[in-house]
């Protein structure tokens, strides 16, 4: 059984390849006919995929998978309609491959400039969600990647009809069926052989629980843009306008609560504690917002908040608890960040200039903010038109990737018969 | 005593990780200062450093090292020069650090750039020349990153003295003498260990032969910053004029041989081969260059050429022989040059401007060239200032890779009490 997955894994990858090097040559109109005509593959196979939909579902319920698993592996009508509104707003993006930057003479006479290209292949492990098949499809045509898709097993049916239909409408336009592809083993040796295939794969991007995507960093031979713990921090500086500062506390930790870009622990300077924790602590306590709080914090807002641990300051709760942290100012705050944080994003709510021009330069992180919520961080609000994840790496891409991530640069040379003195 | 290896990695790691925080936060006249003091320092050493290269020059003489990997050991008083002339040039350069690009307001209200970082930690692996000790350091520093450098053996003395004249001119301005650390055992698990620690560790440069690139990559689990073959081709497109092409492949080939960026194989359209071949022949002629042919060749420039077999389509020469094939077009030049070329450099010549900007996006290597030779992809021709190495990967940095390729960008969000709705 190993070795026929090993075989099967290797022609998919060479498929993939292969697939890879017309895509990289197709045309934004080829490529957005190509998304046009797999809406209307998808479009007419709206039956056959719900049905197939219905089976996962039965069979997940068989196989008593909680709750929450089956909520995300549902595909109702009206998510089927958003997921087919995602695909036009995929086609409606700018191409990225093909534009060229910083063409500049240089002084031998040539002209040196960077042209962006797609990485090749994109190999997608994700958990669940069947919308995510399609989201993963439709970003790696559109950078003209070709990309290897790993469902979970729970979602195999539907992730085999969305693909059936995604193949369809490739063939429509004459593009390789293969430039998508779905892994139809749920093997997990499958898993193994797609992240150490350098030869047929550029890139992973992993999606899902925090366990696997630490297994396949640990094991992949490529490149993996992943996405960690996201411990993020609001500063409360002395100089700090409450009337900012109040609002963003609250949104930052309640506007959502399982959320990567939510923030985990607040820290305030001693200098304006007294004055702003009660202050914000009624606001969470309208929200049932449990507090576990430094000594400072306890002194300042009662013994019934719960003491903070060690362990409190590296937590990502994901949920209604929140860490309060009173510190001696800018310093011991950047420390505490850095230390304990997982570079993620981190916010400072303050007035004073050079203390905000520090803290953007001074802070490790993927996003750095000054007087703005954490939940600001995601690649909608910054305007990239489409997510393929969140980075916490610093290598290739960091913070919120758009289409941008599936792209590399190459160098491109114009002359006019320069040789080299 | 792999225990203890263990251990002292460990150490090295962890001291850079700190020194590196505090580098990431030097503003660019700290670093400069260090680097003028590093400067003083090694004109003071200059006569400690040479006698610890006699050492070396003694002992791999002993060990009956080949004259050309001694030739590259030995450090002369011009070398020496040299080596401090580059410390002026890194001085020179503009300091990445801290820019900010693309600004731009969102509907939110928030303004959202990117600020460029340091890495943090960079793991340099490399052989014999010790010059390479002082401009790994000198780029390291003047980006912001801690470095560790792990030499080869037959330099360890060489390499000790200069990182003592390095730390003494860190220390001088008050910077961590552990920004720089040589490590000081020639103990084979400390590259193993170098390059799997992902906590200290932030990327990985290796410089040397195939070989150990290769088994780099393998067993890493940071990111490398990697070079390997330079397979580079020139096609002369049947529209090419030979008043370029002539001295284009001729100094492609000759200019240098043991260089990546040397042609390797030369590629001719089959409409210009029976006119180009024969007048290209005698310039190699004159040169000594060795050519092997296909078929084609043979037949137009006779058959004392020496037939091409499949395996020198692959082959990076180094040296002064070429592969010569006669294609019959566009299509056929790009399909050989994806197979088999390494996709470093290529280039076409032609006059042909549709023929051109087809290759250029059709081409899969880090730097596509019209009308230039292949020995322009280089980090100075191409005004990078300095060169950190030249990358085969796509992922990161890609090609030609100067000081940028040692930092990151982070995203920055202003705002004035902007809340997620």
């Amino acid at each position: 059984m190993q070795d026929s997955i090993e075989q099967y894994m290797q022609t998919v990858g060479q498929q993939a390849r292969q697939a890879s090097s017309i895509l990289a040559a197709a045309s934004t109109i080829v490529k957005n006919n190509a998304l046009s005509a797999i809406y209307t593959a998808l479009k007419n196979s709206e039956p056959k995929i719900l049905a197939a939909n219905q089976i996962d579902m039965t069979q997940g319920r068989d196989h008593n998978l909680d709750s929450a698993l089956l909520d995300r592996l549902e595909l109702t009508p009206t998510r089927f309609k958003d997921m087919l509104h995602g695909l036009k707003d995929v086609m409606n993006l700018l191409d990225p491959i093909g534009e060229i930057t910083d063409l500049a003479y240089r002084p031998s006479g040539i002209q040196i400039g960077k042209m962006r290209v797609p990485l090749g292949v994109v190999g997608m492990i994700y958990e669940s969600r069947p919308n995510v098949t399609l989201e993963a499809a439709s970003l790696a045509l559109k950078s003209g990647n070709a990309i290897i898709l790993r469902g979970g097993s729970e979602a195999l049916h539907s992730n085999q009809a969305i693909a059936e239909a995604i193949q369809h409408g490739l063939k429509t336009v004459g593009l390789p069926e293969t430039c998508v592809q779905v892994i139809n083993t749920t093997d997990r040796a499958a898993v193994g052989q797609l992240i150490t295939m350098p030869e047929y794969v550029d890139v992973i991007v992993p999606r899902g629980g925090k366990g696997l995507i630490e297994r396949i960093t640990r094991e992949a031979t490529i490149p993996v843009i992943k996405h960690l713990d996201g411990n993020c921090h609001v500063f409360v500086e002395a100089h700090a306008d409450l009337h900012k500062a109040l609002p963003i506390a609250l949104n930052a930790k309640t506007h959502r609560y399982g959320v990567c870009n939510a923030m985990e622990t607040l820290l305030v300077d001693e200098k304006v504690a007294e004055e702003f924790l009660p202050r914000i602590a009624e606001l969470y306590a309208e929200k049932q917002v449990e507090l576990r709080g430094c000594l400072a914090t306890q002194r300042i807002l009662g013994a019934t908040i719960k003491p903070a641990s060690e362990e409190d300051w590296y937590e990502e709760y994901l949920g209604p608890i929140l860490a309060v942290k009173v510190v001696s100012g800018m310093e011991e705050a950047i420390q505490h960040i850095n230390k304990y944080g997982s570079h993620h994003t981190d916010a400072i709510i303050t007035e004073n200039f050079s203390l905000a021009r520090q803290f953007l330069a001074r802070v490790d992180s993927s996003s750095v903010m000054v007087n703005a919520s954490t939940r600001f961080a995601d690649g909608f609000e910054y305007g990239l038109g489409a997510e393929i994840g969140i980075s916490t790496d610093k290598i290739h891409a960091r913070g919120p990737v758009g289409l941008e991530g599936l792209t590399s640069q190459k160098w491109i040379v114009l002359g006019d018969g320069q040789i080299r003195q």
